[in-house]
């Protein structure tokens, strides 16, 4: 395609989802609901060609040469397809975020404002290679009355499209807009810099995907931008630290899922307790395979665990390494985590209230636990239902994002004729 | 000053930024009123100084040809230096937004999750020739928690200097920590792209001047920016209008004060009350001096009036200009309000509900009125205090935009060693 056809082809999406997004506005909640469940029955009718063009997928990136862990990722079978359905189904009986009253409040004058949830409009997601992606998003974007214009990547392109047929074709005779869900048809890469200059019909970009595509993404981007990075996580183990629960916190955060943005990748230890501590913590580490990496007050204490680099500190290994640090104080604690941290999830190990409070009140970070795994930082955990992703930005959404973070809000003002200078009518 | 001499000045400038952010957001809402008092006192102080200041910003205007408006914009008095302090003083008074509670809730695992208000952390305002933004964007900021790093117009960077260094040397004995307000001391262009490229320190930017400016800073910025575009606002008056009250409301929309964003555009006239309508309206408008600029059918009832072009559905005249159309039905003005308004604020006057419920749920603007004064989008009317600006952006902040929404949120986890897989250790 000439850049000029790309061009012309985004933009022709761009206005049908502003139209959709209108539409979208309107519906009540019970109608979304509806138009989900098709949505999730669309996507059981058309498991067989959703699995056939999966099957192109896969034989293209095996002749390509991708790698084990990416074929997994791409590879969809019947109880996937079912899996992703289910998920439609459960966003469905979630609560609508949209129209919830907000802030109420009548102003001296006898205006009364009234704040109220809303759509944010047009949401573009750009993905990688995951196709269960094209049915997430865009289910949780319609949930919270959004159209989505959606870029996957290339690996993915018939499965995407399947998927997004099926949801299209499932929803449309249950009054889905036409337009609502959108899935760009290629895979140029100048689709991603098309979409990041298209302020005029997107509201909002979420990347979902490596630091390399949200950067690219971030550079490029004219509109709102909320980012999923890292999880650089840390549990700092304070001199008055239960050490059986700070060795088990430790544990879950680190080993029980290490490839997700909450599990943890650094420890630092209060120096007082640092001596007794460390070859127990070290003990269970062993037992669960992961390598520890420490500086050289560590060192002192475990003699045989690799030096930790300066690049250690700002590693998401996202696998069974941990990097581990003595300090000599909470504030010391709180100043490395506020210069290494990405600003996602710590946790405090500590008996002492004060501790815990100072910790969580000086560290400029999305999650702040006090005596539980940084694990639980995710939307289900909160009682969200559902998110989209965990953002490590401070503006709009910070920390997981459900449904509501995918809404803006309105203000209504009712009035009986008040004017800003009434006086000035009268003597007219 | 060479490019690498305004990149380390003004990286070093975030750094002190970022630790000036995390001592100011230990500071109580007593310490904060404290010191925001101080500069307040600074500045009177100071007012010889910074009218001295102000006088050598003055003559290189005069000598630079700078128009009468743009001198008048730029030009101090100490009884306008007085009501910039009094400004910090009533910011002193205002309520403190960070710590708040926003929500609690205790999952079934245990774990109670609280949600606080806290600051955003540092950021930046770029501005143009106003001085008293210094001073007023500052204090907002600080109010809220944030460090500031203030970048000022060429024109006014004598007196912004001054106002600067008053508001340090008033605030600083006070407990102001060093560096929370900065001011860039030199105006070469590239300190604006230095400054949209350090996501590092700066968490958000606020560009607070003309069109041209927004758009340089978004095309650039690689972290968030709230921007406060133009406000094409429009007034619809229904079939079922009350015609009097329709016609003091554009009045004081469209001429109490022009030249604001909340200030009226256009009218949109329902067909079946226009032959009644336009003529009276016309007559008051005449009275203001108003230029009427109309379509086809407002010229079969007002033939005198000017033909209206496509471009004056989307211009911002700050001026005493109105555009006016007839339209067919609430739908018609529904739709004309989508395609050309700045997402801004609009307003029905109707004595019908249904159709004032109809247009506040389908207008896509951030302030929908319904028989009020659109002038009433504003900070101070909606009760906030205090504004930085007005949002025409849907993510973060919408609208009237005052303390709680120059500040972020974050959770605090608080359990008794819940951890996401318990059964996993148990049977270590």
């Amino acid at each position: 395609m000439t850049s000029e056809e790309i061009h012309k082809s985004i933009y022709s999406m761009g206005q049908t989802a502003r139209n959709a997004a209108h539409a979208l506005a309107q519906l009540s909640a019970e109608k979304k609901s509806d138009i989900l469940r098709a949505m999730a029955q669309g996507l059981r009718d058309n498991a067989a060609e959703i699995l056939e063009a999966n099957a192109k997928d896969i034989k293209a990136g095996e002749e390509k040469g991708l790698s084990g862990a990416l074929l997994d990722r791409l590879r969809l079978d019947e109880a996937r397809v079912h899996a992703i359905a289910g998920g439609v189904d459960q966003v469905a009986d979630l609560p609508d975020p949209v129209g919830e009253e907000l802030e109420q409040t009548t102003r001296p004058n006898g205006i009364s404002i009234t704040k109220l949830r809303v759509p944010i409009g047009v949401i573009g997601i750009i993905f990688e290679s995951r196709p269960n992606v094209t049915s997430d998003a865009a289910v949780l974007c319609l949930k919270s009355g959004n159209a989505t214009i959606l870029r996957g990547g290339s690996e993915a392109i018939h499965s995407n499209k399947a998927i997004a047929k099926a949801l299209q074709s499932g929803g449309e005779p249950a009054g889905l807009p036409e337009g609502a869900i959108q899935l760009i048809p290629f895979t140029d890469r100048e689709s991603v810099q098309v979409m990041a200059g298209m302020d005029k019909y997107l509201d909002l970009i979420i990347p979902r995907g490596g630091k390399g595509l949200i950067e690219a993404v971030v550079s490029l981007a004219r509109m709102p931008v909320i980012k999923h990075y890292d999880g650089i996580c840390h549990a700092y183990v304070d001199r008055d630290a239960d050490q059986d629960l700070a060795i088990a916190i430790i544990d879950d955060a680190k080993t029980q899922k290490p490839s997700v943005c909450n599990a943890l990748e650094t420890a630092l230890i209060h120096k007082d307790v640092a001596a007794e501590f460390l070859p127990k913590l070290a003990e269970r580490l062993n037992k669960r395979g992961v390598e520890i990496r420490g500086d050289e007050r560590v060192r002192e204490i475990l003699p045989d665990v690799k030096a930790a680099s300066e690049d250690d500190w700002s590693t998401e290994y996202l696998d069974l390494i941990i990097s581990i640090k003595v300090v000599d104080s909470l504030d010391d604690a709180i100043a490395h985590i506020n210069e290494y941290s990405s600003q996602h999830s710590e946790v405090i190990i500590t008996t002492n209230e004060a501790a815990a409070q100072r910790f969580q009140s000086s560290i400029d970070s999305a999650c702040l636990f006090h005596n539980c795994s940084t694990r639980f930082a995710d939307g289900e955990e909160f009682g969200f239902g559902a998110e989209i992703g965990i953002s490590t930005d401070k503006l709009h959404a910070r920390g997981p994002m459900g449904l509501k973070e995918l809404c803006s809000y309105q203000y209504r003002i009712n009035g009986e004729g008040q004017l800003k200078d009434k006086a000035r009518q009268e003597n007219l």
